[in-house]
């Protein structure tokens, strides 16, 4: 399997097995309180449960198990500072084999603490993309690791995937699969998955209005990179990748886009009402239903909660 | 089944049959973060996603469908202002008959608004003791209802047993059951099902340091009630009732007390690292556990997590 094609069901399949010692089977949650709401079945893989508190996990895992032994030996690399740099730590020392972060020196505490809590060789360098590649160049270079990209990348795309696999498998007749889209990698891998194996399921991916790369890149049919984007959604701030936005081409994916006030609205409600933490990025898909961006009057909707990393003492609504 | 006789286990099989329609089966989780900090591999059981948000619904389910048609009809009744009175207002909503909730005139609003949410007629009164049980014998002279104790009452203790039923079937061959104590319903039908389908296990409850009654009083033999209780976890200021306090008693059940400051530190470990709403009350097992309170080291452990309804704009942490 090659990083640069798209993968197949097969290769979201095979994923599946290679994961399966590693990654939660997540549950998936339902909410009467949510269909009287919105007038559907929803129903919520909870990814925020996954390690390291993402769907992350599942590509990183996938991406790092699929390399061959001398590969693997030598490490891998990325320069993300968030949650795909903790799941490819752990996916590496899960495997045994060194893992290289590049983090910006403005890089929160609390982040770099928490990537080298999983052993992961950590990097500074100058807050710039140009300084971030240039030294990611170097460590490779200097330790042959291997760069796993967050999300241009097959084996990702196809770790992304597995969600949705096991959300087909247990609910079967979906109408609808969301997700939220920021550089694409989940969404992709969903799309693989859910137009394989249920070809009248509609994917939907819901994107903050503020940081609607995607959404712009398919009406114009051609990718259209976020200049500046401003959204509570942190991990939605990257646009597609050219691997990614190929894939959500081809599948018929639909994009609707989300004021952040809808998903606040939506991130509150899923805390209140079904008493779980969702991170802002993974509560756009049921701000998209709230504010009614999306007619699912009636349907059978599945929703992939992408991760509940958020820091619970900085909530985005204040004190009654 | 006698309200007034301790439920045997095949009582809390006949309420699992009974709420199955109604009750959520609740998912267990882990997390190797926990297992790693506590040294013991530990099953939470996720009563804070059942109905209602607390395995409250559980006994209040089983009581008002255990009720025989005539006395259903007249509508069932209960003086609680917290998490029963919103699972007997829901249990009676599905069985199609009324509910009469008597809540002190002081209650906050959002908690009248939940009470009659779900349907229930709500009489307001003076906020003592005396006045409520007044208040609540002159609704049931009035209506019929039959009244329904938050946990002294056997079908309530058969229906909160039903939560370690589930988690016995799925996770066999645990060390140790613990829940949190407070009138002791929740505590009571877990050694019942605990103890009698699995004798080696032991059935330990943690209880907050200031609000002890329950330590207390398994010490000295004798009902001890609390006396101006002080803990952050609302949902134990009760103290043990005639009959939770025999079956706890007759089933060798451990109690261990916490201070407030452990459950906190557990409640917000919780959230960070399992993505889980809990209730200071439902992180009391976790923070025993956290303070050292109980040696659990290499041993499999249930924890029965039960409720989450916590007001989220004033949680017990400030801004870092």
């Amino acid at each position: 399997m090659s990083e640069v094609a798209a993968p197949t069901l097969a290769d979201v399949r095979q994923a599946a097995d290679r994961i399966r010692p590693h990654a939660h089977r997540t549950p998936i949650l339902t909410s009467s309180s949510v269909d009287a709401r919105v007038g559907a079945n929803v129903f919520f893989k909870c990814e925020n449960f996954q390690k390291v508190g993402a769907f992350k996990f599942r590509g990183a895992c996938n991406a790092v198990l699929a390399l061959d032994g001398a590969e693997a030996s030598r490490g891998v690399a990325t320069h993300s500072s968030g949650n795909h740099a903790q799941a490819l730590a752990l996916a590496a020392r899960l495997r045994g084999v060194p893992a290289f972060v590049v983090m910006p020196s403005t890089s929160a505490e609390v982040k770099r603490a928490a990537v080298a809590g999983y052993g992961a060789r950590i990097t500074l360098c100058e807050p710039t993309l140009a300084a971030r590649e240039e030294t990611l160049a170097r460590v490779m270079a200097e330790t042959g690791a291997t760069a796993i990209h967050p999300y241009n990348d097959s084996r990702v795309i196809a770790g992304q995937g597995t969600a949705a696999l096991e959300l087909l498998e247990e609910v079967p007749d979906l109408d609808v699969v969301m997700t939220p889209v920021g550089g694409g990698g989940l969404l992709s891998g969903t799309a693989v998955a859910v137009t394989s194996l249920s070809p009248a399921t509609l994917v939907v991916a819901a994107e903050p209005s503020g940081a609607d790369d995607a959404f712009r890149s398919l009406r114009e049919g051609r990718i259209v990179p976020s200049v500046a984007p401003r959204t509570i959604c942190d991990g939605l701030l990257t646009s597609l990748g050219t691997l990614t936005f190929a894939i959500i081409r081809e599948r018929g994916v639909r994009i609707v886009t989300v004021d952040d006030g809808a998903t606040v609205e939506a991130m509150r409600y899923l805390f209140e009402r079904m008493k779980i933490v969702v991170e802002p990025s993974a509560a756009v898909t049921l701000g998209a239903l709230l504010a009614g961006g999306f007619p699912v009057a009636g349907r059978r909707v599945g929703i992939i909660l992408s991760g509940g990393n958020v820091d619970l003492a900085r909530l985005p609504w204040g004190p009654n």
